[in-house]
C-alpha cells in the first residue's frame, strides 16, 4: 500500500531534505522512523529537495508499506521516533501511479526578510534581517517580472539546471505585516537555489543596488554571475506542494 | 550613567531568567556579554523572573556602566557577545531613579496553543497543543472573571505569593487565527507561575472539566490546589513591561 506524507520541518541542524553521505538530513531520519515503527528499511520520496538549513511547512513524501496501517496510525506511529525538529502531519492513502515529486504540479515558497535593525530570537530561525531603508515598492515592481514561463539560469546553481532552465511562475507577491516582508511565490517548478537566488536579487533591487527592469533581462537566460547573491536559507519555507484533486480522505 | 535594556530570548535552553548555581540562565549570559564589553563585572536587574522555558520578546532591565556608551554602540556591542537565543533589541539612558522592577507599572504575557493534532516544528517551540473540540467560548466565558483586583493564591506557586496574593489584572482575552488560539493578559502585577496556572485552568474550562464560573470562586483566595495544572512553559512570552512615560530617546 501506498502512503502520502505531509511533512514539516525546521531545517536548521539538517543538510536538506535528501541523503548525504556525511550530514544528518530529513530524509534519513525520516526514513529511519518509519523503518523502525515498519519494523524493516522503507525508503521515502520527497517533493522537494530542500537544500541544508531551508524550512518545510508542508513537504510531501510517498512511501510503501507491506503491512498497510490505517493513516492515522502511521501518523502517530512515527512521531514518536522521530526528532522534535520534524513531525508527519498527515497521512493518506493513495494509488500506486502516486509520485510525490513527479505528480507534483506546483510548489509554494515564502521568504521572511524583517526591516527590525535586531531581530527576535523568537523570529531569527526564520527570518532574514535587511536594512529598514529598504524600498518595498522597488521590490513589488521587480517580481511582477517573474509570473510566466521564463529561463532561469541566472537563478539557478552551477549545474542546477540540468540543460532545462525553463520554469513557470505563477504568482511572486511580496506581503507586509509590521517591520516584516515576506516573499510568496507559487510556481510549477523551481531550479534548485532559485527561490534564494531571487530573493537576493530582489533584495539588491531593494536597497538600489540594481534596477526593477534588470529582472527581464535576467529572466532571457542571463549567467548566474550576473543576478544577485542567494539569500540565506533560514529565510526559506516550502509551505506546500500542489497535486491533482483526487478523493483520497486525509487523515488527520 | 544607568541604562534600560529591552531583550528578547527563546527561554527553550535555560532556567529561567534567575541566575542559578547549577544552570545556566539568561541573566547569567546578558550580565557575562556586557561585562566583556565593559571590561569589568557588570550587574543587570530584570523586571520579570521568567520561570525556566518561558520565552521574551520584551524583557527590560537596567544597568549601570562607569564609562558611558552611546545606547546604540551598547546595543551592537552587547549582542555579538551574547548566543543566538538572546538579543538586545534596545537600549535607552535612563535616570538613577529607574529601577527595571520596582518603576514598572505593568507586564503582558501571551499564551499560544493550538488545536492542530500535530503542531508543526515552525510553531512548536512557543506553541502547546490542545484537543480540537475545545470550546473557546467557555474560556471566553471564564477569562471574563479575571480582570480586577482579586487574591490570586489559586494560581501561586507554593510559597509564590509571600504573603500578598492580591493582583489587579486590567485585561485577558483569547484571540483565534487558523487553528491557534492566544490569550493576552496584562496586569500591574503577578505570582509566580499565575500566569501558566491561569491557562492551565482555562483549558480545564475549554474541556468541559470545570465551569467557567467556577473562576469567580478561585479568585476569592483559594488554595492552589483547587485550580487547574500549570500549563507548560512554551507557550508562555513575557511580551512587554510598562513603564511611566518619559522623554528618553529609545536606540535604535
Amino acid at each position: 500500500m501506498r502512503y502520502r506524507l505531509t511533512l514539516s520541518y525546521r531545517g536548521t541542524r539538517y543538510a536538506g531534505w535528501q541523503r548525504q553521505d556525511n550530514a544528518v538530513s530529513v530524509q534519513q531520519v525520516v526514513e529511519e522512523a518509519v523503518s523502525r515503527l515498519a519494523g524493516q528499511p522503507v525508503r521515502v520520496t520527497g517533493a522537494s529537495r530542500t537544500d541544508a538549513g531551508v524550512h518545510a511547512r508542508g513537504q510531501v513524501a510517498h512511501l510503501d508499506l507491506e503491512r498497510p496501517l490505517p493513516p492515522r496510525a502511521l501518523v502517530h506511529g512515527v512521531n514518536p521516533h522521530l526528532p522534535e525538529d520534524v513531525r508527519v502531519l498527515a497521512a493518506a492513502e493513495v494509488g500506486e501511479g502516486f509520485h510525490a515529486r513527479k505528480s507534483a504540479l506546483g510548489k509554494e515558497y515564502r521568504y521572511r526578510l524583517s526591516r527590525a535593525e535586531v531581530v527576535s530570537p523568537l523570529d531569527s530561525l526564520f527570518v532574514v534581517s535587511v536594512p529598514a531603508r529598504i524600498d518595498l515598492g522597488r521590490m513589488t515592481r521587480a517580481a511582477a517580472y517573474l509570473p510566466g514561463r521564463h529561463d532561469f539560469s541566472a537563478f539557478a546553481l552551477a549545474g542546477g539546471s540540468h540543460g532545462q532552465p525553463f520554469r513557470t511562475i505563477r504568482s511572486a507577491v511580496w506581503t507586509e505585516a509590521g517591520e516584516e516582508i515576506v516573499l510568496s511565490v507559487t510556481g510549477d517548478g523551481f531550479l534548485r537555489g532559485m527561490v534564494r537566488a531571487l530573493v537576493g536579487t530582489l533584495i539588491d533591487v531593494g536597497l538600489g543596488r540594481r534596477e526593477p527592469e534588470s529582472l527581464a533581462e535576467l529572466l532571457q537566460g542571463r549567467p548566474r554571475s550576473e543576478a544577485g547573491p542567494t539569500a540565506p536559507a533560514r529565510g526559506l519555507v516550502l509551505e506546500s506542494v500542489f497535486y491533482p484533486v483526487t478523493r483520497e480522505v486525509v487523515v488527520p
